[in-house]
């Protein structure tokens, strides 16, 4: 007698795009068998092998790719800033802003001052906009509350989103994202202060994936995030930068010698930086939502990543001064558009590189035997057409671990 | 007795941005009523009158702006160009792309093939996502039919559209859009069959509201745009141009000339052109997503038409080349983000100024007694979070003629 496989779903009636090896790698008409929330068989449905199902699933067309993975976003946050971006375009200064307590500034605050309650409600809008346009795992980064009690409050309600929505979520601590105002002007005090307190406390909690920097001339020099990186790989924490966003400082090189997962922004990034990320396997993450908000002309250097082979990821950078995006798809057809991304390289820089940024290649990103069964079906006539529209509703069915998720 | 003011619903529970006079014109805790799918009544909810309404709706919180309006779209086409956008990012040129038969001439080629039944289903899915982020009244250009049969095919699908969907619908006969194969290089024997064939034809079959042509150096000059607008106003119809998208031919001014409803791009258009569209009542459309999809740098002079008081609208251009857009507000944030205009510029851009630009003025574009009953309840806290956020979902109501509008 022959052995059947056994699924507990069967989803047919699609072409996908699996993006094995960051590459469309397309099966036309296709089918994949879920088993424990994981893809036990994938391939064209016509060798589909003797199976039992507990449910199975006509798609009826379209394309599925695997879950959208959003690797960087500021999501939580308190308040919005669109009363500065209206103020901006009717003619007042970035200064003026500043000097009224605007900017970064007003996050914090507005952070500090939420409960974690408030918080939530706000965070989860911004996921279900995320989720309904594809979005299967995303990171969250703390880095609005600057102190223990507000960077705890952050990450725990990045962690009660993750019970409350169909979504994987992995934390980041962001907590060298500024200086804060009780601070001012003694940013190496907060840097010990980070690395003596609040880095051993987040650690000890076990509430963050990963800790983040702003290395810039407007945040933290290279040597102030080399001592923040030394703490938190002395913790088993993982490293993440924003390098290169603004100027040129070797933020990309110096997150590459702490074997960043990921380096972002990177406009201003030199071939060194490029040689040194290669080196170190750490993933490019470029952010096309601001480049595009701050009006910025510098490019990063694709055709040098790629002649590198560094793994390029995209993601929203969602945050409420410099990229009020809601949409992963909108930040594909902008990295096509703006950075001359292939939509192919679009497509894998939100799957396939974007799982790998936030440590998740083994598990995530792609459709293969044995990666967890997130998949999202688009109605689409081909893969290329998620980068060529911008905006609207192209999602037929999002599946999250192997069951339908309705946001 | 006190007279009571009897409604067929009345809502309240929201702050609402009138775009009376353009402006934002707030009222803060408002109400409205309706009365056979008209505005009856607007006020703050403190000053309502005694009233009896059939229904009474709480909106529970958010702002109320008018329904946005959509003034220029290409929205009914065969196919898409998904894949040409794929092979430019890849490498191959335009001309490649033109030789291979790409470009407009596979719009016309797909769009000629296509039924009535096929153009429905694939415009009624671009219309939903338009309509779920805040569209209640779109104009719908034909274009790539270019013949008597298929343009009219293209107006006939506009009108079903209309039937199907809670939006209202102008459509605008754009047979003067490119020139079509069998008239190659014959381009002023096309204009004559479109003014002694054509627009006798769609005149008589009353399936378009207005007339519209391209005028570019790859299109039409201002010489055959003359001749095909004196004929259409002969039979009665306004006109609207397509004008200094790519160069400054004056084609802005020749639409003055002939009091166009409004001419639409205008990135090259110059100070005279603007003083001839200010006399002339003609709005300026412009059109930032083809601006963004092409990588264009010229912008439109925003300071000018301010300084003429030019009513300024926005639209999203959808179309298979150069603005697959399916988002109204995105194109608010490239208006101010792209071009300086103000959130409250751009709000007035897809209300009032979109209205005037379609002849719709007195019923259309703003909440004020009299005008239809059409608005859209945001998940927002000030009316500037609309051209703040790219991307999301921030609607919670879309109230067209006085009815909830599910999509
Ligand atoms: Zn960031
Ligand atoms: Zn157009």
């Amino acid at each position: 007698m022959n052995k059947q496989i056994e699924f507990d779903s069967l989803w047919y009636g699609f072409h996908a795009a699996t993006m094995v090896n960051g590459k469309y790698s397309t099966i036309a008409d296709a089918a994949i068998g879920v088993r424990d929330g994981r893809i036990q068989w994938i391939g064209p449905r016509c060798d589909l092998p003797l199976y039992q199902a507990g449910q199975e699933h006509d798609l009826n067309g379209g394309w599925v790719t695997p879950g959208l993975i959003d690797c960087h976003t500021h999501l939580v946050f308190g308040g919005n800033r669109a009363h500065e971006f209206e103020q901006r375009l009717n003619g007042i200064s970035y200064q003026e802003i500043a000097g009224q307590g605007g900017g970064i500034a007003a996050s914090v605050r507005a952070t500090r001052e939420e409960s974690h309650e408030q918080l939530l409600v706000s965070a989860g809008r911004r996921l279900k906009s995320l989720m309904q346009d594809g979005v299967t795992t995303l990171e969250i980064k703390s880095g609005y509350g600057l102190s223990v009690p507000h960077e705890v409050k952050m990450l725990e309600v990045a962690g009660t989103l993750a019970e409350q929505f169909p979504v994987d979520i992995r934390t980041t601590c962001l907590a060298a994202h500024a200086v804060p105002p009780e601070y001012h002007n003694r940013a190496d005090d907060y840097i010990d202060y980070l690395c003596e307190t609040l880095l051993p406390e987040i650690a000890r909690l076990g509430i963050a994936d990963a800790v983040d920097a702003f290395c810039e001339t407007i945040a933290f020099t290279p040597d102030q995030v080399r001592r923040y990186f030394q703490t938190a790989q002395s913790l088993g924490l993982p490293v993440k930068l924003h390098a290169e966003q603004l100027s040129s400082l070797g933020g990309a090189s110096l997150a590459a010698r702490f074997q960043a997962l990921s380096a972002d922004h990177l406009e201003y990034m030199t071939e060194d930086d490029v040689a040194a990320m290669h080196a170190s396997g750490t993933v490019a993450v470029l952010l096309p939502g601001a480049f595009f908000t701050l009006k910025e002309t510098r490019q990063p250097p694709v055709d040098l990543l790629r002649r590198y082979h560094v793994p390029v990821a995209i993601a929203t950078d969602i945050n409420p001064g410099t990229s009020p995006v809601l949409s992963l798809r909108l930040m594909m057809n902008m990295a096509c558009t703006l950075f001359g991304l292939t939509p192919e390289e679009a497509l894998a820089a939100t799957t396939t590189y974007a799982a790998q940024a936030l440590g998740l290649a083994e598990s995530h990103g792609q459709l293969s035997v044995g990666k967890i069964a997130d998949f999202v079906c688009w109605d689409v006539t081909s893969p290329g057409e998620l980068s060529y529209w911008l905006g609207g509703n192209l999602l037929k069915k999002r599946v999250k671990a192997g069951e339908i998720s309705h946001v």
